[in-house]
Order: C-alpha cells, then structure tokens, then sequence
C-alpha cells in the first residue's frame, strides 16, 4: 500500500467551531464535506482528543468557516496547532454568534454554515458528526483556500490529529541543505524561500534571521527549530 | 440561507466501484473523504437511488479511482449520468480486480484506493459507507480533477442524484442568449465555447452544429436541447 495514494484526495480548509455552555472553541479541520441536498446536510471529521470534539459531543452543534486561498498561516496556526485547552482561540478574532450559538468565525471566511447534528460515527480516533445544515450565507466572491494550495504553495502543515497525517511523508520532503524545521509544529524553513510575510527576505540563511522571530505557522520561537 | 454558501466546499472528483457477486459497476462521486491516518480510513456519501449504492450495500467493498484533472467529459458522463441498470459502464474501460474484487477503474486515474466497509450511516437520501483502506496506489504525477475545475473550466454539471445538487442555481448559472440545455444531463452549449472536444469550433452558432453532433457529457442527440 502506497499511502501517497491518499493525497490524492482533495480538500478545502475549514475553521470549525463549537460551544460548551458559555464556553467557545474552533479548531482546522479539512474533511467537510455535504451529505444530502434535500435537505441540506454536511458531515465533518474530528479527532476525539480535540477540545472542539468535546464541545460538538455536548452541545450537538457546529458552525464551518470555508477559509479563503489568501488566509494568512498564523490564522491557521493559531485554530490548528495550539489547543483550546491551552488559550482563548477565539479572543481577538471576529466572530459571531446567531442561530446554533456556535461561534461564526468572519475573519478569512468567504462563506459559513451553522449544523445541528443529527448522526454521528465512531471511527476510533475520529467521530464523524453529520447534521442539518439550519443557516448558510456566503461572505465574500473570494477565491477558497484548497488543501493542496495549502501545502504546496503556502507551505502549511498537517498536525498529528489530522485524519489526513502521515509522519514519514512530512520528514521525506523536508529533508534538504540549509533547512531547518519547527520542532513544534513540523513547519521548514527553507533558506531560498525565505519567511516573506514575517520580513525574511527570499535567501536569508536561517542563522541570519533575527532571534526574535517565530515560526509563521505555530509562533514557536526561532530556538525550537532544528536543522535537518 | 444561501445554499451557494454550500458551493465552497472543496471537493476532488472520483469514480466509486463495487460489485454484486460477478457483477460490477461504478459512478462518479465528489465527497470522498480520509477519516482517520492510524488505520487508514476513508468514508464516501453514496445514492441510495444508485445501482453502485445496492452493490456496496450487498458486498461491503468498494474502489475508488482518484481522477486527473484532463478526464474527458464523456468518460464523466457515462460514470456519472448514466445508470448501470442500462448499460455496462465498465466495457471498454481499462480496469483490474485486486483484493476486494471490486473493479479498479485505471483509465484517466492518478491513483485509487480499495475499501472494506466497516460502518455505515443512514442520512435519508444517502448513506455514508466508510471503511478499512486494504490497498492503496498512486499511478501518475498528473494534477487531480477539482470539483471547481469540473465545473468552472470544464463546464460540468452535476446530476439530481448528487449530494450537492442545487436545481435554481444551475438555471441561473445557464440562462444567456445563444445557450441551449441539454434536457438529460443539464449541459449548457455555449457559442462562444462551442465545444472544441466533439469538433466545435468557439463562435459556432448552436443552429450550425451538425445533427449528429451529441452532448459532449451524456452523449444524447442533439434534438434533446432546447434553447434557454
């Protein structure tokens, strides 16, 4: 079996949210996708160690944002490699809260859809929670962010928790002189490439970016990173 | 609710192949999806209306054939509007049996994956089927099909079965003057696009289309459009 084969398969990118009581939370996911048109239903995968995965358990409701191609990647780092457990996601980001009570997320959406769910699968590490889509609007005619666009060409990664994680593949196209990669989250910083969104310019060697720099995905600082 | 909210979700495009006992069919299918990495799993939300949906029902095993993004229209159209009740989809297709005896599909196939259902979801119109990946391969190196680039670069449509069918939008999409229908499939001809594959030159009134000429998705006659 060639797990690359799965790779194959594409994918949007999401933030995903939901509520316990008072309390809100959202997190990436990239596998939602609709079940049913009439009427309307979605289905999205969750890992169950993920505090949003408690939060839909309990509260039986989501919202999804569809990300756009140009959402910036500490957005993404910051719903998709920190936990909820750890920060407050939401605090500074624009959302808001309408008819499932889920936080809807704004920033970087170009469109969003509020769920009420209705079934829901046990597959070991993941559930998938399937449900009645109850509202839906579209934000902006933005160009949507794909999982392939998010990796090849914004250079994301994939945490661990994801359905679509494969640890050798990401150490396979690491690998390369000059490289140094997040000891965190997995990102490469590739010299020739630069960080441009964080001032780096393109053929900055990764010994002459300035010590107080972050990782542009997780915000680990620049002492986190090996070389590989 | 803006159910074009709904249109951003991101989706490849794949042929879905089963069998029931030596027979064997396939269709096309956009929601297929990875669950979890550790086993590896994948789900896809299938017609119950459909042959393909009977088939995985009766034998728990399916492929999938992950689709490049130069598929022909009329490969699609005989995968995705015609039933196997009709006809035999798979004569004159390149495909092999391996270890669910369900038929990989190779012509047009940057890769595929064979499938042993372990469980199943109930969603009315629908039913997610998910499942074990037994084997897995990567044929090509050639870009994947998008379900954006089926329809916006490709001009393809997407039959009442499908779970993202929205009947007012694909109208409103196609009205325009010069524009004939297909009344099967919902194919619009355009002049300005003509249709290059079948021999149509852009800038071809559709009145000026030779009488043999048939929709380039489901191959009906040219008498089954009507102007709109």
């Amino acid at each position: 079996m060639d797990a690359k084969a799965l790779y194959k398969i594409g994918y949007g990118l999401y933030v995903v949210t939901s509520r316990k009581g008072e309390k809100l939370n959202g997190q990436i996911a990239n596998t939602v996708f609709q079940i049913t048109s009439e009427p309307p239903t979605v289905a999205v995968s969750i890992n169950k160690s993920n505090l949003t995965w408690e939060y839909i358990k309990e509260s039986r409701v989501f919202a999804v944002s569809v990300l756009r191609q140009d959402t910036p990647l500490d957005f993404i780092g910051r719903f998709g490699f920190k936990s909820g457990r750890d920060i407050d996601k939401l605090e500074g980001i624009n959302y808001k809260i309408d008819q499932t009570k889920a936080p809807i997320v704004t920033d970087n959406a170009v469109s969003y859809l509020e769920v009420e769910v209705t079934n829901e699968m046990d597959m070991g590490t993941h559930t998938i929670f399937a449900g009645r889509v109850v509202d839906a609007e579209v934000l902006t005619d933005e160009v949507c962010m794909t999982y392939d666009y998010y990796h090849q060409i914004k250079r994301g990664v994939t945490p661990k928790t994801a359905p679509s994680y494969v640890a050798e593949e990401k150490k396979a196209e690491a690998s390369g002189s000059g490289k140094y990669q997040c000891t965190v989250c997995g990102w490469v910083y590739d010299p020739e490439l630069g960080d441009p969104d964080g001032g780096i310019a393109p053929g900055t060697p990764f010994e002459e970016i300035p010590d107080d720099w972050v990782c542009p995905v997780c915000g680990a600082a620049k002492s986190k990173f090996e070389k590989i």
